[in-house]
């Protein structure tokens, strides 16, 4: 019997596993399927119009769980959206939930970012004869709605009702087109990218292939834009198929003998490549009556030939409701991980948009088959997992990542594989990768921190010695070291100054710190002492630049003096500031949460401390939208007799912030870190010291929240947080499973074994 | 015996034809290159220099016989090529021998053409640091030579020996650097075409592929650019590569926050595709003594897939020295046709390098596995034997093809071969077929004229049925008829008016006049005797445009009245003129050999017929470098007496306008119709009547001329031709054979049968 008993229980764990869709999403299996029919329907919680204004960011375009195509409306370009008109501005959405004017579907887009990027392989269905210029294409829409994996509209110029879903690398779309002439526009020089030209060519009436340049994010690193390539198959074989170029305009005597300079040229019937920085491809068709065209676009960032595999691996065989149902489903199986009871319905709308909004960067690099470009030189590897990408680390190492690791330790693992084969690659561990190029945005050595919090969490299942050496590298490497500009000051003084770089030389430092208590962090695990010591020491140089005039940090000059005069409140705003990069002395001060204890005796002990945590609200000076103060609300559970003001502030703020409308996120996204804040504030904990598997306990928002925990890292199946509601009174007590414990911080270790978590209010 | 007798004289034939290179080019074998061997050296007297400067439009560049492929130098960009700029002027050379400001080698280039067009591939040797705006890589060069199949130069800046061959499909150059560091450039931006767009990859660090948009011939036809593809192989792997890419100037609020706005990008050890206009690749090595690399481009206009074919069936075991030595033999083989003995050294080069222009164009578009673009849509399709392109068929209809039936029949097969596959891809014979393109350029319905030549000629192994149906298509089809615009008017009055057409109304009416001569005489042969008398009599319509006041072809209004006031001078370079297109009516009334006698009778007899013809001589209208005037020459043996002039002139001509020197042509070459022109007028014989099959007589340039008569068309395997030498006395006499002939014309059937004849001088 035992070799029996053995199987079934691994029969049953395989099943778990399964039913956790912890599995690459690519390889769905019956099970994951069948499973997923008998849970409830946690999508309908799901808003996509969530942050699609107030500059969020979001589209509410459907996309697979972490998918790399996503069918966004694009409803940015030509002045008709103005003022939010991409050219006009810096404008980093391809959808702006107030502007009318639609120019077609883009294909793969980021979601919640800071910068212009992707937002391209526009597609558009018109009627009648062919125009090419979206500005003359364009049209206002209506009939707008979109759930989880679904988006529809009317275009109102064509009465044509659009419906879109997608699989992980595909986007599909299916048009309804009235009676007479339609077209289906493929625009391949239109995008929110700043980055040009494109390849494309009619294989058939019913396929399209081709490629778009992109990158130069955030206007940033022209020489690593790249490609991304694309297959589009129709459901009916148009009657008529051709493409489209608008050469540029030459200029001169030539110009005198080009009857037709710079006029758009249609090619009908042409089968070749066709290159440019305006081009596009078209289908044309003729319906006796109303009829549908139901189109697919597969994509890849490694080759045609992939796009063309992924979109036959994943929906070949499958009609538009056929893959819409599936990409519900997995949405569901990743939603129901966790559970909530209580609350509105618009507290679990915006829980479930958040969680939503959680799952979809990082989002998945390679193409069905496992291959994926190589950082900068685009070679082609393969990687077993999921090479995720999209690492907005400066964000993400704040809560996400943490947020993965407990609800998605599978995909958190593969994210810390992805960064160790980033390391692999380049040589260097990421900090603001997109899609195998590193834009190098942003400051800091993030992904050490995000490497050792997911290791002390018990998520061990990558090559631990490899990321060490990795961490320590960044830490120690004096020239040409990307990650860590200004390395030798903050080694030999402890501080990087106003001559070491240009801006934020006290937010660097403390960045650098976090960096060290986490490399600190890992090697007191992996047993080595000198480095713990060291990197522990290096982890609160940031007190050097500690001003007792000010009880708040204040940057100091190369030659050790304070910046004079000094002004702590410059620098909110994307103002520039000497020592603080997007933000000021207030919105940084405190982010040290590994040495709170430390600032608390550098600002003279608990009072002082208290108030001028306070003070940062009360002096307007906390920001929702920027990651350095967000787990500020936290820190008042350092202090005894103060906690409860965490709780009132997060309740604050959630209310504030946080809502069931198109402006219901504080500001961009950031790649799902302003989500991951909501996702845990609402559960009642929060990771208020990255690298440390520690959470802030603060009222949840609903009665009973169920976490479904994954059995290949956790040995209970699940994580219950019993809070007191919507109701804002003080905590009365916590317990760990039966017992009180003292204090409002819970290890991680101790939440996941014991397994359930109550707070009670003093109101209940 | 019997048997074994029969074995062998098959075996005889197959041994002859192979000699013969009758075969495709492609298919060279042992028995073609052993017969080569045996071969004087013919390619001893072609000068790749003339036809270089005047306006020529050759190149010195090496090319196989009928490339694909062409490495030419290029030195007509940049300011320090002024006057001979090609953005300043309309230019269509890759190289003109005065300009010395080199950039480069373009890989695919047209010979002889009057339009800007291919001039794309370019590739640079540079040494140093990488520099990759040609503007400043560019460098005088010195130290240049050309031969058959070879060009040397040295590039004076790097101090860079280039040495180059081709095979049919293959660019082959060797770069000789000096020790330090040295680049391969492949520049993608730059190129004498007007159009746009280039894709760009490097495989590896020994291969870089890609393509490049070209098209608008003549500034026209924008919407039928084509790609053309390229695979590059270096013998030593680069230690360093990478590509680069100089975006659009982007201006507005957008170029405020691109620091690197309008800035050439490098991307070092990229290996993804890169699209642009003005982009390419490099190769950089590091050499510690002086070194060599030779370079490989294969081109395709189907794909990057057949270029690497046809780089690999080529020449991928083969040195430098080997593609020279059987490009070379190739080439041998080919001029060894025609051997002529006596003339001077001068007139040796001037005859053999004209032969060589002549086959030059048309040239092969198939892939060595037989695949070509389809015409217009660019499907692939594949030929058995040679598809053929540009063809110049204005220019070429009136001596080069007919040179190709005496000297080259199995090629002449081929290409109408090649007109009937554009028949059936297109619908309509070609007019000006460029890669796969109609151009459109020039006026008339020109492939019928050499079909039918062609077939009386006895060269009939093509579908004679399709090609009659397919030039009585054109010649009939009233509507939407691209070849023959007019041909209302044409077939209801008999020429066109000055409200037909915009230009040319007379000239338009010739070209159809003699178009329609020839499917008379097809017609005839094909026992068509209906068409053959409806087409006779079209055929001379043109006499309704003799005016009798002028003596001469006169435009006419729509309601039949003559253009009033007119002046016959009128039209001569490329000036407007009502009646006729570039000429005048001095340059086009005789244009009518099918009907001399008919014109002869108009002007009143033979000695106003003289006296006129003689005029435009006098009076400076006879234009060498334009096509319909080359024949006027050769009329004058029409009238008893007056026969020496035509040796006269044609002695004049020849040396007046064709030498051993740059400037050794009168004009553009047209594809080869002035060097056919020299040729045919260096041997005695000229096909004054297209579809006719006859020659009129001059005094050869040479004591004797043997032409190689290929067996599969011909019974005799030898045509001799004996002349007075350099003497230009009249002609005495006139031998077929043993037989004296009277008057100065010769058919084509009893010249090839009888095999000899001899032109006596009245020195003699």
């Amino acid at each position: 019997m035992k070799s029996f008993s053995t199987v079934l229980s691994r029969l049953l764990v395989i099943l778990f596993i399964s039913f956790l869709g912890c599995k690459n999403e690519t390889s769905k299996d019956t099970t994951t399927k069948e499973a997923a029919q008998v849970l409830k329907d946690f999508t309908q919680y799901v808003n996509p119009f969530i942050g699609t204004s107030n500059f969020g960011t979001t589209n509410p375009g459907p996309i697979a769980v972490r998918g790399m195509a996503n069918v966004s409306p694009f409803n940015v370009a030509g002045p008709k959206n103005l003022p939010l008109e991409k050219d006009s501005r810096w404008l980093s959405t391809p959808y702006i939930n107030e502007n009318p004017f639609l120019t077609g579907f883009s294909h793969v887009n980021l979601s919640g970012v800071g910068c212009p990027e992707l937002g391209v392989i526009l597609a558009m269905p018109t009627t009648g004869s062919l125009e090419t210029n979206h500005l003359k294409y364009g049209s206002t829409y209506s009939e707008e709605n979109a759930t989880v994996g679904y988006y529809t509209n009317k275009i109102d110029k064509y009465n044509v009702k659009v419906e879109a879903s997608a699989t992980t690398r595909v986007g599909v779309s299916k048009y309804h087109f009235p009676a007479g002439d339609a077209n289906i526009l493929l625009n391949l020089g239109l995008g929110l990218t700043n980055e040009e030209g494109a390849m494309v060519k009619v294989v058939s009436s019913t396929e399209i292939e081709g490629m778009r340049s992109v990158g130069s994010f955030c206007y940033y690193k022209p020489e690593e834009a790249y490609p991304v390539y694309f297959v589009a198959r129709f459901s009916k074989p148009a009657d008529k198929f051709g493409i489209w170029k608008k050469p540029r305009t030459y200029t001169g005597v030539e110009a005198d003998w080009m009857t037709y300079n710079a006029e758009t040229r249609i090619k009908e019937n042409y089968t070749k490549e066709v290159i440019g920085d305006s081009i596009g491809a078209f289908m044309r068709y003729k319906f006796d009556k109303p009829s549908t065209v139901e189109m697919k676009i597969g994509v890849s960032y490694v080759s045609i030939e992939n796009a063309r595999e992924n979109l036959e691996k994943e929906t070949a065989d499958k009609s538009f409701d056929e893959i819409l149902t599936d990409t519900k489903k997995e949405w569901n199986t990743h939603l129901s991980r966790i559970e909530v009871e209580g609350g509105t319905a618009n507290d679990k709308t915006i829980f479930y948009t958040a969680l939503y909004h959680t799952l979809i960067h990082p989002s998945t690099l390679n193409d069905f088959n496992g291959e994926y470009p190589k950082m900068k030189t685009r070679e082609t590897l393969k990687t077993d997992g999921t090479r995720y990408t999209v690492f907005s680390l400066w964000d993400t190492y704040r809560n996400l990542h943490q947020l993965m690791s407990l609800v998605y330790p599978e995909q958190q693992s593969n994210m810390v594989k992805s960064m160790l084969q980033i390391y692999d690659e380049s040589g260097w561990l990421p900090k603001w990768e997109l899609n195998a190029t590193e834009t190098t945005t942003m400051v800091g050595d993030p992904a050490g921190i995000i490497i050792t919090d997911t290791y002390l969490k018990g998520i061990r299942d990558f090559d631990v010695e490899k990321a060490y050496e990795a961490m320590k590298k960044s830490a120690t490497q004096l020239e040409n070291n990307p990650l860590r500009p200004g390395i030798k000051d903050y080694i030999e003084k402890g501080y990087l100054t106003t001559t070491t770089v240009h801006s934020g030389s006290v937010s660097t430092t403390q960045e650098y710190n976090v960096s060290d208590f986490a490399i600190a962090q890992l090697a007191k695990v992996l047993d080595k002492k000198d480095d713990y010591k060291t990197f522990s020491e290096r982890a609160i140089s940031y007190r050097k630049l500690f001003n007792k005039e000010f009880n708040l940090l204040r940057p100091k000059n190369d030659d050790g003096s304070w910046v004079t005069p000094y002004n702590p409140e410059a620098g909110a705003n994307f103002e520039k500031n000497l020592g603080f990069i997007e933000g000021n002395a207030w919105q940084y001060t405190f982010m040290v949460a590994h040495d709170t204890k430390g600032l608390k005796e550098l600002m003279g002990g608990d009072t002082p401390f208290v108030n001028r945590l306070e003070d940062v609200f009360d002096k307007n000076q906390f920001d929702m939208a920027n990651e350095p103060d967000i787990n500020y609300p936290f820190l008042f559970n350092h202090i005894k007799g103060q906690e409860y003001k965490t709780g009132q502030k997060v309740s604050e703020l959630l209310k504030k912030y946080f809502k069931n409308t198109p402006d219901g996120l504080p500001g961009n996204d950031d790649t799902g870190t302003m989500s991951a804040w909501a996702v845990f504030s609402m559960m009642g904990i929060y990771p208020v010291t990255p690298a440390e598997p520690k959470y802030a306990i603060t009222t949840p928002v609903f009665d009973k929240i169920t976490i479904r925990l994954n059995n290949k890292y956790y040995k209970n199946s699940q994580l219950v947080i019993k809070g007191g509601g919507n109701k804002k009174g003080k905590i009365k007590g916590v317990k760990l499973g039966n017992t009180n414990i003292k204090g409002f911080f819970i290890n991680h270790s101790d939440l996941v074994k014991i397994g359930t978590l109550t707070v009670s209010n003093k109101q209940d």
